[in-house]
């Protein structure tokens, strides 16, 4: 594996954010000077942006930290509208009284390390060129991410977690805390991850890598501010977005139906041969709002530290990587995952349990595939309530 | 649905092939005026080429019509080279004492309409301009290719097909052939093919569209000889790879090794990021592969025409376009493939058994996916060995 090697000196500049956070969320930001990347050399400043909600206790014990998925924020809840699914992105799980309760507990979500939502990632101002990283940003793994959230954690105080939990790439994270920080996270919540990724899995992210990078407007990550590749981001979303769906969630919600959007233009431009399925006219409204909404190379970073993630990295073996972890563990796998198998997460759980850990497998019956980690509330809420 | 009418004059030329047919193999070719479309107008001149083994009988009553998949060709039987798998598609199961025995039948396979192997196709010369069709070329679909072939048997002589056999588009011919001619075809053999195509294997389709239509070398489909768009169509055979395999063939063949392959670029001609995994090499070669061997805007027309087949179209219902078929039928199914899922295969054949047909469900129990209907020989051999 090439190994990034950066030995040059850091300061405490803090680099703007390219795209803009939602000006209505209450979002801060904690800058530090350096990381210590997995893959060798020091890398800084980085900021992560993150939201609370709750109170921190005197002890600072009580403190739950909630873990995004690829292109998701810290918006995990929404205070004024804790009822609109569209707001916030675990938005039925978290409040008072909720599964992350946050009358009793200080829940936090930050933007990951690599992202685009106010944390340092490609699009931010290397200090040193005044310019945006593009691809001199480092490859980063999800062990990076989880390291650059501890910063965050000790700067609040924060030197114990009750629970670490988030599903697909948040789960990744999850699995990371307990593994690698056993002392600090009580317990953990994995939904839809598992202790790396199939081979599929990573030929699925390399295509819409390679759609993006092949976009002329992508410049070899160096674009222009407005005038990146819309085209290829929107690629290689609709290619994701079959990836988080099933073969039977498409069929329930769209089979052979004629497009009920016929005006949305395709990310290419070109006309319809011979019609258009309802299935393209919905993969093009999903291309264009993540190409609208998202940063092409924290797509390319983050989703390559999905694929390059194994929690076995620098232990002897897998079963020593996974007897670390020490409290409370509920794997979540879904029935019609096909990215994350179910059948993957249920042997994780199982060797989990085989190791002597106090692991639990649920598995969530739904046809949405991997997506449903960010739709199947009811079951969620149910199994947390019955494991922890 | 965008119906292509044209209702220009046709004559007799024959467009040269824009990629040549391979100078060892004996094909021949068969030019006819014009071919009314499914969805309107007529079209031509029209070319066939195809290749033939065997003798047909005084009667004429012995053919066997194969039926090619998306990137095939005509030469699905090597003579010089009968056992070598790679120098023709399905080579082990046609010859001398074999399944589909020249020794007793007269076997063709014709290259279909649309594609690129000494086939009219959008690379071929409209007569009228001299030019290539490009996007010129009207929207074809599976019933076209049948009756394209059905021209090209009546001009060799050939009044009553013992047997029409494919797999995948080459399975979806094979079903059209049985429904739309029962009167010409005796029995059928259908491998991985459905009566119309998922949500899902529609939106990998056009995902692989939008892939070679985003490539600023496509020019519309006006690319200039040799100067294609190879990267999107690399890309497009990336994501078509995936989908011919199976999450449990690619962990067998792959799992998350390291490139075996480091050397060869990827499409977009950029550096890997953290290392390279064999499956990411792989899919390279394959793009690149098929980017040196095929004509993009084939692809697009021939993978089209795979979305928009349904078999009851034109019929009051699918069970009355079912219940045409009149002699043996054997569906088989690949317990792996998701793009053709095995259950819908079992569907078909138990539907065709519902409605008194002489119908045959085997699934062929292989981790290869899709591909399996070129490769798992033995099993195709026996399953058809035991029901004709």
């Amino acid at each position: 594996m090439t190994v990034f090697n950066s030995s040059r000196q850091v300061n405490s500049l803090c680099p703007a954010p390219a795209l803009p956070v939602h000006e209505a969320y209450n979002v801060s930001s904690y800058t530090f000077d350096s990381l210590s990347l997995q893959r060798g050399g020091e890398f800084g400043p980085v900021t992560l942006a993150y939201e609370t909600w709750g109170t921190l206790n005197a002890e600072g014990t009580n403190a739950i930290l909630i873990t995004h998925a690829l292109t998701g924020d810290a918006h995990a809840h929404d205070v004024e509208q804790p009822d609109n699914l569209k707001v916030a992105w675990w938005n039925p799980l978290i409040g008072p009284g909720r599964t992350f309760d946050t009358s009793r507990y200080f829940v936090i979500c930050s933007n990951v390390l690599g992202s685009c939502y106010g944390s340092t990632g490609p699009a931010s101002l290397d200090p040193y060129t005044g310019k945006p990283y593009g691809m001199r940003f480092p490859v980063i793994t999800i062990r990076d991410m989880v390291n650059a959230q501890r910063r965050l954690l000790e700067h609040l105080g924060i030197h114990q977690l009750a629970m670490v939990a988030g599903g697909s790439i948040g789960g990744l994270q999850a699995l990371e805390w307990a593994v690698t920080y056993p002392d600090v996270v009580k317990d953990v919540f994995v939904v839809a991850a598992t202790p790396a990724l199939t081979a599929q899995a990573i030929a699925f992210s390399e295509v819409e890598r390679q759609a993006i990078m092949a976009d002329p407007l992508w410049q070899g990550g160096d674009y222009l501010p407005e005038q990146g590749p819309t085209t290829g981001l929107a690629i290689a979303r609709m290619l994701a977005m079959i990836t988080y769906q099933s073969e039977e969630s498409m069929e329930l919600r769209f089979a052979r139906q004629p497009a009920r959007r016929p005006d949305i233009a395709s990310p290419s431009h070109t006309r319809d041969m011979g019609g258009r399925f309802d299935v393209e006219g919905y993969l093009y409204y999903q291309g264009a709002s993540l190409a609208q909404r998202f940063d092409a190379n924290s797509y390319l970073y983050i989703s390559r530290a999905m694929d390059l993630y194994d929690v076995s990295e620098g232990y002897p073996s897998l079963e020593s990587a996974l007897s670390r972890i020490q409290g409370k563990a509920l794997f979540m796998g879904i029935r019609s995952d096909f990215l994350f198998p179910a059948a993957q997460v249920r042997w994780l759980a199982e060797k989990c349990q085989a190791l002597g850990g106090d692991s639990t497998y649920v598995e969530l019956d739904s046809p949405h595939g991997h997506d449903a980690f960010l739709k199947e509330w009811g079951q969620m809420a149910d199994a947390f309530a019955r494991v922890f």
